[in-house]
């Protein structure tokens, strides 16, 4: 029997959310193209958390510092050293895995898990960024793909700080791509290569951390809330004192139920003055806030709120598919909330061939359209495969203009959930659709 | 006297636009980070640019592919053999420079422009993509950072077709970051290493390219016109058959006058079948279209319109740059449109000390904001520090709660460009901004 994420990852090809990159090719694993529909439920994300954490608040700013940075970065964030997995090598296959990584079998018997035959070296550390050189030269200069957004947030604090003159606390928030050298790509959109982070630096006064820390918690938990991941999928982990990293006093994983199984979608961490520190000893630079108040100059501590775009994508995309029957036949729909839905409607003429009732609709589609950008228009097939096709989508309502409609102006209104109709004047639709 | 491309830049950095990538660390030559007014901009670039030519049409299917490409796909397209720009060196001081850009002398004379004593090397071709590894391994796949959002349109292709059975024509729309070696990265953000793209593949019928150019063409100069950029500074420029690309028919940059000179903001052409063709060979994928109603099937031809999103911010600035005299003081303003503005409208309270003003202020702000989510509270400074502050930053309304507020409901509302204040009833602020 095929599983749900062979379903979603199957839907999500059909119906253009996501396509495998470089498919033609044969794919590049761990890297994936947005379809239409996945290209506006991604914006919609962006711009609830926008929304929500940039213009909802009056603390915040919003930056989009460049992927490629000077590598002095990433030996001050510490980056070039220390960001590495341990890999492990098969004497005969050659193929590499995470010693990390390999099940509790394998690791103790060293036998590779590829071929069969060959034994498994003792680990090696892997730096996980993407190398490239910058210049003409061969000599020119090497430096990195960013492996994540949070120093651009750090390299740009005093920009900040010399433009707007923010009081304490205050946030750095930034949406981006980053990338990561993962030895093995797997679980679709939850380990790739290439992804897309939204992330804030938030910097308080070291002795206000743990109140700061709980209200990221809140809020971290009432986005996922808002944004109609349900609350049992969700699990809070504290990382253990001995696996925090050496600079964090605290950490939280925000773990998801995908499909496969549990495991990591947000983090939060409490990174006290651990990176304007090494930044400030690296470039030279004085990173520290002067307090008008108390006339001191201090380096602020840093809680770091990180919410994974594509993970965000694959946990809606999870808790959204549903099988039911509707009318005694089996169904699928992606049961988005309407904030989050690509498509918020779908416009229908009864017929196809009636040009009375395409031009009714096309003119209907139009006027919609205007209040409503993400809406479709849909004639192909009969009605119950155009609701089929928009139920996959996760589409809230379809409308359907009907002989009775060149009567009176209204039309049939159709709820994704439940499968019920009800007759709506087109004068209240928009209004009907939005609530 | 300072120029001003010089005052632009350092208007950019002062009021939080754009600053240098890695600042702190000297600098990468190249690349840029966008601060909150310059992430804002850029974000109402590209939502006017959706809005326009994927939400406002129903041929356009939008998608985002991975900036990590198979190695193939830029064999394929001809990147990795003939992306290329022809590199001299200097015998002594060992530094390059791109041949085709050598000031008339310095060609013909072989001398050295930077150190004076060396001469140059014959011109040697250096591909332009930046190349990393992907992978664990000492042979793992070598690939390139992408040169062009184009290609990832043209190995969708397929996908769109299958998911979506558009007819022609139909295009695909991408906005992303590309990015290219730059010997001499130069003009602020006019030729930087890593940049953002809005780019659309239009595919037609060969037989109708013409028509379909013209079009775009039309459509292009439309949206100049539309985000405010001014006629007289655009010029449309006519490659001639010999400078074409050879797989191109007809190609016309869009240059700007700049503060450094004319040069390209925007390119379209009329690409024939050549990417597509290539990479159904290189693929082996069927790339053709099957038309239903004569029951061929055939390659499409392409018309691309390329949109570079960091030349129209340094075109959007250029070109609102003004400096004028107001009640005898001399002052620098944005000249904005309201749609590309970062900020709509500030709100000020008359004085800071004023406990019932700021507090009649804050309530304003928290409503209009709900209404107009890019709008700004400022207390700082007196009342014309402020104005000048907003002015810099191109925010089209200032609002001043008074005294007089407390007895009417009435505020100042400042016009940005003619500096006239009127009073408006708080009532009517949101649709007199709005208008």
């Amino acid at each position: 029997m095929e599983g749900i994420m062979e379903k979603i990852v199957s839907l999500s090809k059909r119906r253009g959310f996501i396509y495998q990159g470089s498919e033609i090719y044969g794919g590049l694993s761990g890297t994936w193209d947005y379809g239409p529909l996945g290209v506006t439920l991604k914006e919609n994300i962006k711009n609830a958390w926008r929304k929500r954490f940039v213009f909802g608040r009056s603390d915040m700013y919003e930056i989009d510092s460049a992927l490629l940075m000077s590598s002095e970065v990433w030996k001050a964030s510490g980056h070039a050293q220390g960001f590495a997995d341990p890999l492990v090598e098969c004497s005969e296959c050659k193929v590499r895995f995470r010693a990390d990584q390999l099940p509790a079998g394998v690791a103790s018997g060293n036998k590779c898990p590829n071929c069969k035959k060959g034994t498994l070296s003792s680990p090696r550390q892997f730096n996980m960024m993407f190398k490239t050189r910058i210049g003409a030269d061969e000599t020119a200069g090497e430096t990195y793909l960013r492996p994540e957004t949070a120093q651009g947030m750090f390299t740009n604090f005093k920009n900040i700080i010399d433009t707007f003159h923010p009081d304490l606390p205050f946030g750095l928030a930034q949406i981006g791509k980053a990338f990561r050298n993962e030895i093995s790509p797997r679980d679709f959109l939850f380990r790739a290569r290439e992804f897309e982070q939204m992330e804030i630096e938030y910097f308080i006064r070291e002795g206000e951390w743990k109140e700061h820390f709980e209200n990221w918690r809140k809020e971290m938990l009432s986005w996922c809330e808002g944004i109609g991941l349900p609350k049992k999928s969700l699990h809070e982990k504290e990382v253990a004192q001995e696996n925090l990293a050496h600079y964090s006093k605290r950490t939280i994983d925000f773990e998801f139920d995908y499909p496969f199984g549990k495991n990591e979608l947000y983090g939060l961490a409490y990174r006290t003055d651990f990176d304007l520190a090494n930044h400030s000893n690296g470039s030279g630079a004085d990173l520290r806030f002067y307090d008008e108040e108390t006339k001191e100059r201090f380096i602020p501590h840093v809680i770091e709120p990180t919410f994974g775009i594509d993970r965000t994508v694959l946990a809606l995309l999870s808790s959204a598919y549903c099988e039911d029957e509707l009318s005694g036949e089996k169904r699928v729909f992606l049961a988005f909330t309407y904030d989050m839905a690509p498509v918020k409607a779908a416009v229908f003429p009864l017929l196809k061939n009636k040009p009375e009732l395409v031009k009714k609709a096309k003119d209907l589609f139009a006027t919609l359209k205007k209040d409503i950008p993400q809406i479709m228009f849909d004639d192909n097939g009969n009605i119950g495969k155009r609701y089929r096709r928009q139920d996959e989508i996760g589409t809230p309502y379809c409308i359907t203009i009907d002989f009775q409609t060149l009567e009176d102006d209204t039309v049939t209104l159709r709820n994704r959930d439940s499968g019920k109709q009800e007759r709506v004047a087109v004068s209240a639709l928009s209004g009907s659709i939005k609530k």
